[in-house]
């Protein structure tokens, strides 16, 4: 089992469906991720947040083997996004964001970080997120995100960060917009020529598909009869996936480990829109995963040997 | 094996992508059912054409084991549809719809028509889809499609012929208009509500997902780097779907006899959207057929028993 380096935000969501709506729950990329991924292995979080941020938050980050060293504390609030999701649950609206001690955010790692083997380089600046992979000493895994901001704003960046990991997870109508391309199987071709060996796509309440080299895996979400957010779904899912490859005695990306992987982000990502921000993760235990990774084997099983 | 009675139009589609254009192919859902079902089992087609209509064509179908003493052929046009597509191939927008022979089609079975076990009732009227009902004997497996125009026009018909099957596919746009319920596993739990045992919703690229009593099972597309032409691949997976339940040594509806045949249908709709119309199944062999389920096995397997 190895330990990972996560970078992303901490936040405040503010969040409406035409279900409910809920006001200032925790969230942020970073915090998604780490309730995910630590299921599976020791998490070392770099972020920061406001004085407003509750302690007691950190404290249960802490007790579920996240280690809180590497978020910083700063004066001022804590990150707050505020969105709302009409019916199909699939795109928010942004309300607002208000950056706050984000603003001025800069990566910086504690030396206990530095030796370890995976990274999640989170959704944030890409120029931020190679600062990170800078400080990182022998990394042999690391997978990146981003969102259709910095596509739009920092592309050029973006792809140069891309082009140094060896996982890019993204959301479908993001590679499509990164890669300027309608098909996918394209899309991830191209991904492919920046670098990275795996291109891992996120398609909501259609599951994903990860490329890697010639093979090509793909796998249904579990179709959930209520679905109260979404929000954070991504990273949750990013959360099992990095999570699970950690998690193995010894290093491995095998086509079945990387297979794996998927279904345990897809596992993750399905407790994650069961509830309101991260809430429906906080008393997870992973028999409960185990018991959910077995359902995703009876929805997609058809070959009788 | 079983025969499978299938009534549907036959067609000239005129259809425009961003990638070309073709003129006057053969479509209509009881042809593109035909050309995928009689790989599996023999058909027994029920349509209407016009004087125009190409005899060639018609001979290509009885040399496929595709009886079609039930095709109408009256004075007048065939129906011919013309419509277009964006980049994004998933909708399609209806340029000119000429009925002709088609306005007035009434259904009547020829008399070795009416002991197949196997019905599909292709995308007509509804109250043409149960007049055809009535004049099969003893059918052990009703299938029914339909689209958006008789959920609009006629809902309370359609729910009657439906009500009459054991089996509702249809489009997930059209699932969610029928039933007026976002999510798909409620949907599904409405259509059951009304009779069928089985629903089968067609995602299109994302794949199809087949409700069965309490029983889920999903089954993502095959990713393509190209795709030519997406008109027809619903009931081309019918076709898969359908004949492979008929195709069984003998009758069985069980777990895995639904979700072998689900694949069957992706399989189908797979190879009809490679090209325009179905000109891509003319040649096909049911060894490619096979060689191809092989791949959705390879697309989906991660469990190591």
């Amino acid at each position: 089992m190895s330990s990972i380096v996560v970078v992303g935000s901490m936040a405040f969501d503010s969040i409406e469906t035409p279900f409910g709506r809920i006001d200032k729950v925790l969230g942020g990329s970073a915090n998604h991720f780490s309730m995910s991924a630590c299921l599976f292995a020791p998490i070392r979080c770099v972020s920061v947040v406001g004085r407003d941020f509750p302690a007691e938050h950190l404290q249960l980050l802490q007790k579920k083997n996240i280690d809180v060293s590497g978020v910083r504390i700063e004066a001022g609030n804590t990150f707050h996004w505020s969105g709302k999701y009409g019916y199909d649950l699939n795109e928010a609206t942004t309300l607002r964001t208000d950056l706050n001690v984000f603003e001025h955010f800069e990566p910086e790692l504690p030396e206990n970080y530095r030796k370890s083997e995976f990274v999640f380089l989170g959704n944030i600046a890409p120029a931020l997120q190679m600062k990170v992979l800078s400080q990182v000493e022998k990394p042999k895994f690391i997978a990146i995100d981003t969102m259709n901001f910095w596509i739009e704003g920092c592309r050029d960046t973006l792809i140069e960060a891309i082009s140094r990991c060896h996982c890019l997870i993204i959301n479908e109508a993001e590679i499509r917009q990164l890669t300027q391309t309608r098909n996918i199987v394209q899309a991830a071709q191209t991904v492919r020529g920046w670098g990275p060996q795996i291109t891992v796509i996120k398609r909501g309440e259609y599951g994903a598909i990860l490329f890697d080299h010639g093979d090509v895996f793909s796998m249904p979400a579990l179709p959930l009869a209520e679905v109260k957010d979404p929000t954070g779904a991504g990273d949750t899912f990013a959360g099992g996936f990095v999570g699970y490859l950690a998690s193995q005695s010894s290093f491995s990306l095998s086509r079945f480990a990387l297979r794996k992987a998927l279904v345990y982000g897809n596992v993750m990502a399905s407790f994650a829109v069961q509830d309101y921000g991260s809430s429906n993760l906080v008393q997870l235990k992973r028999d409960q995963v185990e018991e959910r990774y077995k359902r995703f084997v009876d929805l997609t099983h058809f070959h009788q040997d």
